[in-house]
């Protein structure tokens, strides 16, 4: 989506450990406007898919999320991170592991929003490895809920996450294919 | 807010530890059609403040902060919850002490995004004892960006943060103000 690598080349800044900073417009301050365009082009994608719920995580997807789930006119449901084990069983729980920080932490959606008849699209603003992205098609799986789709905003292709999701069957639209970055030649779309 | 009033009846519960789940709706699932009711009425609260900027905190503000912003034409802005600290003195920072943990953390956003000129409604999902909206404010005053109030979906009036803040001369609209809350009989209003 050219209006994206447009926005990403003026005000995006690449820095080092593989770093893109778009916390302009995208995941600190977030551009209301502009992000209703990343969902009109989302829905585009994804409208003959009877979407009824849209997944993302917290807490930079929840912005794009839901702008774009006004275009489908469903919920959004976002996982939380957690800490603490789910003692009571109400929860879907899945496992992501960090790369950056070389950690793991748990992702978490209560029972009573994902289930059986779901049809799910997953939104999120960056996808790097796709541990998260696994994470969250892995709740839908647990919970029965059907996967139709990915829609990101940033891929960062050469990280290799979407092609081994894509690998396993699930569709994935990346609205900016980033193939290398670099602080000196900057940015290069696929 | 009769709409929300009635929503929270419906679908919130009401649990030992002065704890409101409206998870269905607000907070995990969002609703955001719904959300769209409470962002227009918080739009006729402060349509005249000439707002340039709304400030949230991650994660459950972010949505209801999204979906207000598109009424105001102004990007939103989310404070980030901070365990490290901010050595490169390039973000404005505030301290939130929980209660309910009894544990201190910080919120910082950054400078880039934040500061004199900015006319700053802060919007949230709860207010309580205050602290989240207390250092939100603290950050705006650092950065020199005036106040223009606090729009609230749910404010837990006999916890007092919203008295507090209002003392200090911060306009406080919340949309649904409880009185009183019990496991058994239920949720009172002001």
């Amino acid at each position: 989506m050219q209006l994206l690598e447009q926005k990403i080349c003026k005000e995006g800044k690449v820095f080092e450990g593989d770093v893109l900073k778009v916390d302009s417009f995208l995941n600190h301050q977030i551009d209301v406007g502009f992000l209703c365009r990343l969902g009109e082009e989302l829905h585009r994608l994804f409208a003959d898919c009877g979407v009824n719920k849209i997944l993302t995580i917290e807490a930079s997807g929840i912005g794009i999320a839901c702008i774009t789930a006004q275009f489908f006119h469903c919920p959004v449901l976002f996982a939380k991170k957690s800490k603490t084990v789910n003692i009571a069983g109400n929860l879907w729980t899945s496992r992501v592991h960090s790369y950056t920080h070389n950690t793991d932490h748990d992702v978490v959606v209560s029972k009573s929003y994902l289930g059986a008849g779901d049809r799910v699209l997953i939104i999120d603003d960056f996808l790097a490895n796709g541990s998260a992205l696994e994470a969250l098609i892995d709740l839908c799986r647990q919970a029965g809920a059907e996967v139709v789709g990915a829609g990101i905003a940033i891929e960062k292709v050469y990280q290799g996450g979407g092609e081994m999701i894509r690998r396993k069957g699930v569709r994935v639209e990346s609205l900016a294919r980033i193939a290398s970055m670099d602080t000196e030649k900057g940015i290069r779309f696929c």
